[in-house]
């Protein structure tokens, strides 16, 4: 596999880019995260989505513990190079580590932050008693 | 207004949040860029997309030059507090400053970023020679 795509990206001073994850069906945004070079390149050579944990400060392939894989269907890189988007299908419908379908849950009402989106899963059931994702 | 849902956002160390527009409709993305806590207060003030401009260290109300105003439709927060997500009214149908409907037109084929979408507008006619959002 040619490494020229990873090139063409500018990471920043971290050697990071964020990545929007988005349901290539739906198109609902499910999740925000983190890429470097070495998290694009699995993620593209894996077919999912693969971030990096900046908490952790590893490679963090989605769904590893939670089994909320996200099978990788396109990737776009935008207009600056400097962000990328993955569209996923996202294997049981819950990308949240809350056991929500998507991680922007919080919708601003009336000056607040309300959660209008229901829980599908409890998280418990989803880590064995470890919430990550 | 309440600045309460300014004070829940984690801000990063330099006072920022990614932020992901998508349209309200279609919910293609259109664009991803930056807030700090004036951008957002601006925003939902004045119910349209407003950026802090890292590159020149302002408040970008987007589409002062171009014309491209994007209506704020909602505001979305993930649930670590620290990723917005705007869904707009793309005004002009054209949300990148190549002219193209979408900041993400560059598509991953074999190994390489190609552009897949059209220019819909030539930039010189949207910027006058100043190309800027």
């Amino acid at each position: 596999m040619t490494e020229d795509f990873l090139d063409q990206v500018h990471w920043n001073a971290d050697g990071l880019v964020p990545v929007i994850t988005q349901d290539h069906v739906s198109k609902r945004i499910l999740t925000q995260a983190w890429l470097n070079r070495e998290a694009l390149r699995t993620a593209v050579k894996e077919k999912r989505a693969v971030y990096w944990s900046r908490s952790r400060g590893a490679l963090w392939r989605k769904g590893e513990q939670s089994g909320n894989v996200q099978e990788l269907v396109e990737v776009y890189l935008d207009c600056d190079n400097d962000s990328v988007c993955y569209l996923v299908r996202q294997i049981g419908g819950i990308a949240c580590h809350t056991g929500r379908e998507s991680c922007f849950y919080q919708k601003l009402v009336d000056g607040h932050w309300r959660p209008v989106d229901p829980v599908l899963r409890d998280p418990d059931q989803m880590y064995g008693g470890s919430p990550s994702n």
